[in-house]
Parts: C-alpha cells; structure tokens; sequence
C-alpha cells in the first residue's frame, strides 16, 4: 500500500473517480421494451457535466428515491466488522431495494460521498471502489455525486428506475383476502447486531458469523425478484423490509387501508437468527419482524394466483391481507396478539439506516 | 412558539412532511411539449411509497444531479447569518441551479435531512418550510427523501430535469470564436463571506451586508433563463457558476478542448464586492472570479446569434472562446494574464457548497 496521501477534491475526482466511472454512456445496456420504448444514458459521471442526462422514448413510469447510510456511527463500521469499501457497497443496495421494491429497473444512481480529512486517498478509493461494484453488480450505473471534505464520513444517494406505465408496485394496492408473500427470511442483520453488540462471544455463534454479517457487508436489493413481480401482474402491493419486517407489514397495511393476520408458523426464522436470540434472551420472532435492515420484498397477491407465481419466484406465505385494520400475529392454536420486535428506529437511534 | 418537541421520526413524518407536501400529483402542473411528450408526477411524498413514480411518455431527456450542503460547518449559519429555514432554500437552489444549467425544467427533488438530537420539532419544521417553500418559488416538487437523526445537521438532494430530446446544454460544446457571456454579476456570496470572516465591521458595508446576504439567504436558480437558452437553439455550452467563475470557465475550456480570452473591462464587478474588496485588501476581480458559490450560468453563443438571444436573455458579454487552450484574462492594454481567484475549493474547505 502506498504512502498515505490527502489529495484534493479535483485530483480524486481525477485520479480515482474519472477512472473509476469511465466511459459509461457507452457501456449502457439500453432498456428496450417491446412497444419501442427505450432508455438510454447520454451523458454520464465521466463527462463531468452538471448533470447526467438520460434519453427516455416512448412509455415508461420513472421511480425515484433517496438514503442516507452513517458513517462512523454505523455501528459495525466503528466496531471495525465492516470496512470503507463494505459500506460505499451497501449505499447503493439500501438504494437500489427503494427501485425494487416498485418493481423497476435501476437506471442510475447519483451519490454523495464526503469525508474528514483524515480519510487518506486509499480509503476513499475504496469507498469509491464498493460503490463501484456494488453499481456493476446490481447492472446500475453511478451516474454523478459530490465528493468533497466533512467532519465525518457522510454517505447518501438517489437511485432511479423505469418501468412500463402503470407497472409500478405501490404499497397501497394490498385488497382483503390477498396472500402476504416474503422473497426470504429476515432477521439476519439484525441478529448480527444483536449479537456483537451483545458483546459475550459464543463460539457455535462465532460460526455463523459470517453468514450473519453477509447481509451488512454483501447486502442484495431484490431487483430481479421486484422485475419479475412487476411482470407478473398479479402482485398488488409491494414494499421492502429496510425498516424491518414489522414497519413493512404495518406500513402496506396502512397505505392500503386494511390489516394482516400474519401467520406466526409460517414466517420463517433461520436457525442463526434463532441461535442468536436464545444466546441474547430475546424471542426469535422479535429479531425476524423487528427493525432488522434486510432488503427482501413483502408483497401480496390475490390467492388464485400465487400459485402461478411461485413458478418464477421464490417467496414465503406468511399471512393474508384481511378488511379490519389491524395487523396480528396468529398463533397455532388461534390466538391473536401484536407483533413482537421494535418497529421502528426512532430519532437519535444509530441502526446504520436511513 | 411552542415548548420544545424532540418527536420521532413517524411522528415528524406524519405531522410535520406529510400536511406541507399534501397532495403533490394533482397539483404538479404537467409538462407538455407540442410534440405531445409530457410528463406527469403520479405518487409524490405523501404517499409515502418506496419511491416517487413520474410517468414520461414521447421523447424526454431527463437530467440527474446531486449536492451535498453543509449544517453547522456552513459557517454562515454558525455565525448566525443563517438559519434553519436558510439551509433548507438554499438546499434546494443549489441543486436546481444544476438542473438550469443544462437548460432543463425541474420536475421533482428529492431530499435527505439528518438532524441532531438538539434540533426541535420547531427547528426542524423550518429546515422542512424552507425546502418546502424553496421548490414552490422555482416550481419544482419535492417528491421524496430520507429524514432522521444524525450527530449533526446534514443536508443533501437530488434533483431531476426534463428537457426536449437533444437540447440539454453540456459543458462540453464551445467554440472558438463563441462569445462567452453570463447572465448576472458574481462575487456577492463571496464577498459577503469574506467580509464576514475578516470581522472588522465597516459602516458603509454594513449597509451593502443584506443585498450581499441575499444571493446565500435566498438565492436564485436561473432556471427560466436557462430554459430560454436551451430554448434559443443557440447555445453551445453552459454551466453554473457555483463553484465560482474561474472555474467555471476552467471547466467549459477543459471539457469543450478550447481556450477563453477573459476581457477584465467586461467582467461585472458590483459596487458592493468592490467595496469589500477594497476593505479586505484583495483585488476586486480576486471576489468577482474566485470562489463565491453564486448560481450564475455561464454560456457560449456563436457570435452571430448573440444579438438575437440577447432579445430575449439578459447577460454580460465577458470574453471570447479561443483555440489556444487557456484561459486567460485579457487587460486594456492587451496584457494577458492568468485569472485572479482561487479557483476551488480543496479537501477541508467549509465554503458551504459541495
């Protein structure tokens, strides 16, 4: 590793940005639907204009959102689990699961990356390279940002996604009587967190540590699952679980106007959430429906076609979408009672997530 | 006022985000072009979905940007010249001074805002109003964004544009022989930050100080001028000024592979920058082309259309485009001489602007 160096704003946006991001109108994959609407880029980060542009022909309903990921307060940063270049990473899933989640095609992604002065031009290099990949492997470019100093590390971006008109999935649709679906089992980030802030090592949990962390450091935004549940047209609400699966479900049932009775044999609970939660003494359930940050979608379907769909995706059954609104867990043996697990970070918490 | 409130974030959502962006998709007017494109918002902040949803049918080019603006390091704001409300319009001028710049019409913002457990309901609400109040006086919505607590005051945005298929205005087009123009004086932000930071109250400064105020309490996105430029068919290049004019001419000659010949009799210098100037001990032109973070826009016209465009835009005529490429300024006597001005703003720099 070379010699420390603080270069300016200028030099790494020419040094490592530029070279980073190069050439990037060209290697768009332009969105080509069958009715002839298509997008392509046009001007991208390496042109260094104001702006990106895109050329949009044709049809298309545009989606667009915005996180914000901490720095240093990021917990498993500051505890030193996740580095630089995992978190210029999970920036841009936490932003590409916003596009997802309506069931669109990312398109770009705009970030803002500041940093204190005594980040050296190896670590912003590799911020820079995390959002990078993260961009390449999620089939997104990072289109334009701001770079410059701050206090602190602060990172936030804006994603955008096109999908055919009127293919967006919104939260609101969810009728009485549809199936609640889960692409995959949550409760893993939050049980990393759980565990390491616990701060009692367990050797069967140091384990399956790894895999715990996978969705911190490697963190995938269901976009091939969202495309797929767009293209199916039969999904009529959608939403992602970045604020927990609790939020998620309390959220859609409001927007929608009607309540979940979410069937508790049915959520699943890996066995390293549930190892977890017995080493720190809480239920399983409270770590897989509270405020852990896992990006899987929560949509819900009419019952006559979830069969059909679970053809081209994979998904869990937890519930159904019923008329009274409220939002239960039933028990086995019939039993309703509120969803365990904290719903929401509030202000001042430090979850890492917007 | 009231008491002071430190409520969660739903709690802010709901009660503060939620009444003053009511009901944005039906009072977003739709752009509509004569060839039939338009654009529409249909799911805005309130709805509070995964992202906002605008629907783009014809032929669009949609520009993309992003700017970070700092909180307490804005030292304006630490100094008191500034407030809450301040930070939040000048957020959004920031970025939509982007979208003018390429000639664009602002369809959407979205922004994100991390505040400090000190920071109140009421303090809070008016970063939100400014924001708020900001995209209604340059017509723009603001569709989406990510509120919650931070160690300190953070600010950043994104902003979208749309403009007719081809008719963005780069950087990257001039010409020699162009004339280079702008559309109004700069150095005021400048040389009100300067004027501050030297903290030697001068009388008659102190009578200028609230027109110098001006361009960072309220400052203006030249988004109607740039419309008409792009609008005109006759500009070759255009960007703002917001990292300061010698910049920004640096950057038009870089990107367009020209050089500028700067005429320092034509280069607008206010009276109230000249008299700061004079009171801090630096040339007037070193405020006039330096740093100040004014949203001007800086732009090249073949010299035989300018006289029409001047008909309908009203700008400064400051040089000319030249291949040789530098750029340089030219004096009465046709001495010429490398541009005054600290051209931007390096790594730890705390000028406020990204």
């Amino acid at each position: 590793m070379s010699a420390e160096n603080f270069s300016d704003e200028p030099t790494r946006l020419a040094e490592t940005i530029v070279p980073l991001f190069a050439r990037q109108a060209g290697a768009f994959t332009p969105v080509a639907a069958p009715d002839g609407s298509r997008v392509e880029l046009i001007t991208g980060a390496d042109d260094q204009d104001d702006c990106a542009v895109f050329r949009l022909t044709g049809n298309h309903d545009l989606v667009v959102g915005t996180d914000y990921v901490r720095g240093p307060k990021f917990r498993l940063y500051e505890m030193g689990h996740l580095d630089e270049y995992d978190l210029g990473y999970y920036l841009v899933a936490a932003n590409l699961s916003d596009i997802a989640a309506m069931g669109a095609k990312p398109i770009g992604l705009l970030s803002v990356v500041r940093y204190p002065a005594e980040m050296d031009d190896v670590l912003f290099g590799f911020v820079m390279k995390g959002i990078h990949d993260a961009c390449a492997a999620f089939g997104c470019p990072n289109v334009g940002g701001d770079i410059g100093g701050a206090e602190r590390l602060i990172l936030a971006a804006s994603a955008l996604g096109v999908c055919p008109a009127g293919g967006a999935l919104l939260r609101s649709g969810a009728k009485p009587g549809d199936v609640v679906c889960l692409t995959a089992p949550t409760g893993l980030a939050g049980a990393a967190m759980a565990y390491l802030r616990a701060g009692i090592p367990d050797p069967v949990i140091e384990g399956l540590l790894p895999s715990l962390l996978a969705n911190w450091k490697r963190p995938v935004a269901r976009i091939g699952e969202g495309l797929a549940l767009a293209a199916s047209g039969v999904v009529r609400s959608c939403q992602d679980t970045s604020d927990g699966l609790k939020a998620t479900l309390l959220s859609i049932a409001d927007l929608s106007g009607v309540g979940i009775a979410v069937d508790e044999r049915a959520v699943p609970v890996p066995g390293s959430v549930a190892a977890v939660a017995a080493h720190v003494g809480v239920e399983p359930l409270a770590l897989v429906l509270g405020d852990s940050v896992d990006f899987e979608l929560v949509f819900t379907v009419p019952p006559c076609r979830v069969d059909e769909l679970a053809e081209s995706v994979d998904f869990h059954r937890i519930g159904e979408v019923v008329e009274e609104q409220e939002v239960v867990l039933v028990g086995e043996d019939g039993s309703r009672a509120a969803l365990p697990g904290k719903a929401w970070r509030h202000q001042g918490g430090g979850d890492g997530k917007a």
